[in-house]
């Protein structure tokens, strides 16, 4: 990673954990033991690339440093990831994946129990959607658009769907199809890293082109980043992921690399990433950051 | 219950009923697994108390029939409902209460797994704000009033955590003071049902009185609800309430009758009524329907 990029996102990274510290309710909250669960996961050494996307979406858009549309940006960011560790939550769950360890420490059921692990999540659905009615909206972009994007992305439809589908390709490996895969990738994941793409640009009152490109990036970017998961479950070692590596093979989960084999999948997260950087011609070098993000996102190796 | 109430009721079941239809994804909705999931809990006989309170609570504060007063009015409650149903699923789940059975059909978890059903009673919560979002709101309360109230209520200051709080006082039975009993029906129950009756006011664009007059109505009605509810776990048979009686008992829940007895507790429940009925005043008989259906749940027997 080039050091400059290094430093950005430390820095966003910064931003991004002082928000969520204002957004989640003290430790000492009662009753603690869910406020500390809650934060128990949301403070477990995340990347936060989804609210840094936002913030570099927002960026693209001509958002200033300090603006109010840049702490509309971080909000809704925050949002984002609060709603993410939820999904992260609930899918470690015994009835789920079955997790024990998640960023090289023991996940939220692992380490508060069951009953409490289910309930965080739930908080944390619950909180993605309070920190969303609390921000200021631009002049585009009513609160409305916000939250019923968040519930669609978030809903049945679209991340659970494609938990659902997981959950219930497993053990089907190879036999799931090229289509059902796409669409397993496109819900489960391009479709909130999308939505945290689009929040940005919108808090920085994007016009409908600029929402548009940023809205086939996070799409090519998403599915990449999807692609790239899966390979890394392959070749790494668990201790390099902080969670099981093999695991995806070991369950008989589909992915992509056990319809098409590691070169063609590596082959394809590249092509995915070009497409995401060339919806970015509209932004000019504004949307740097965007791509310096992409490469770095394409060749990392955990 | 005099018929003129068992009509009101049926009648405004039936409207509830069909805004949940409408508002529910179809079962044929890929993936239809967690569609049906969340059909099937939400279609399980629920007698849509909270959100009859709140079509009563537009009423009382003047919302014509069939007005878009009363259209919001109803959203809403559709809104409430759905939430109420998650934490139905989630309570449900073997790592919190581990009930089978729920208004005499097979808990979520029973017929569709435990998996799906933490992922139905997400997809409930999140659908809850979607419903929520596309809210016409009236001239006194925006859009983001509406939502961080839900949220609030739905968080994990209020209705989650009563439930944790409640997971926690198990086997502690009578151990629990008096102050904390009541402070978990106020987060577990009580908080919800206001916000149902708040609700409606505010759809129907309430005065600042008038909304102060409903929360305390539903505040001392939530209270008397849980009371009542926890008599009739100790005296009603398990075929009458459609779920496992004596369970409260059985598991060391710390419960009114188990802290003051029956007779307290029954002197308690009509005390909370009264109090709920006068906060009822200010709208004169436009109010009726609150009334009625408060006596209702005070001699209710299921």
């Amino acid at each position: 990673m080039p050091m400059s990029l290094k430093t950005y996102l430390a820095s966003r990274q910064r931003l991004v954990d002082a928000e969520l510290r204002r957004q989640l309710p003290s430790a000492r909250t009662r009753p603690t033991t869910i406020h500390e669960a809650m934060r128990y996961s949301i403070f477990a050494g995340g990347k936060r690339l989804r609210p840094i996307l936002g913030l570099a979406a927002a960026e693209a858009c001509g958002a200033e440093e300090k603006s109010d549309a840049m702490a509309s940006a971080l909000r809704l960011g925050a949002a984002v990831e609060v709603l993410h560790t939820y999904t992260l939550i609930h899918d470690d769950l015994p009835c789920m994946d079955d997790d024990d360890f998640r960023r090289g420490m023991p996940t939220c059921h692992k380490k508060f129990g069951d009953g409490i692990a289910v309930l965080a999540g739930d908080a944390l659905l619950t909180l993605s959607f309070e920190i969303v009615a609390g921000a200021k909206t631009p002049r585009r972009y009513p609160l409305a658009d916000f939250v019923r994007e968040l519930a669609d992305t978030g809903g049945s439809r679209k991340l659970i769907g494609g938990q659902v589908m997981d959950l219930e390709g497993e053990g089907q490996g190879a036999k799931i199809t090229a289509a059902q895969l796409r669409f397993i990738h496109e819900s489960k994941t391009a479709a909130l890293l999308t939505t945290a793409i689009r929040f940005g640009g919108m808090a920085a009152n994007a016009t409908p082109k600029q929402l548009e490109a940023l809205t086939v990036f996070g799409h090519s970017l998403g599915l990449a980043f999807q692609v790239i998961d899966d390979i890394l479950d392959v070749t790494q070692t668990s201790e390099k992921l902080g969670k099981s590596a093999g695991k995806d093979q070991a369950v008989g989960k589909a992915t992509y690399p056990a319809l098409f084999g590691l070169e063609k999948s590596r082959a394809e997260a590249a092509r995915l990433t070009a497409r995401a950087r060339e919806a970015l011609q509209v932004f000019g070098t504004r949307a740097d950051h965007l791509r310096e993000i992409a490469d770095y996102l394409l060749n990392r190796d955990y």
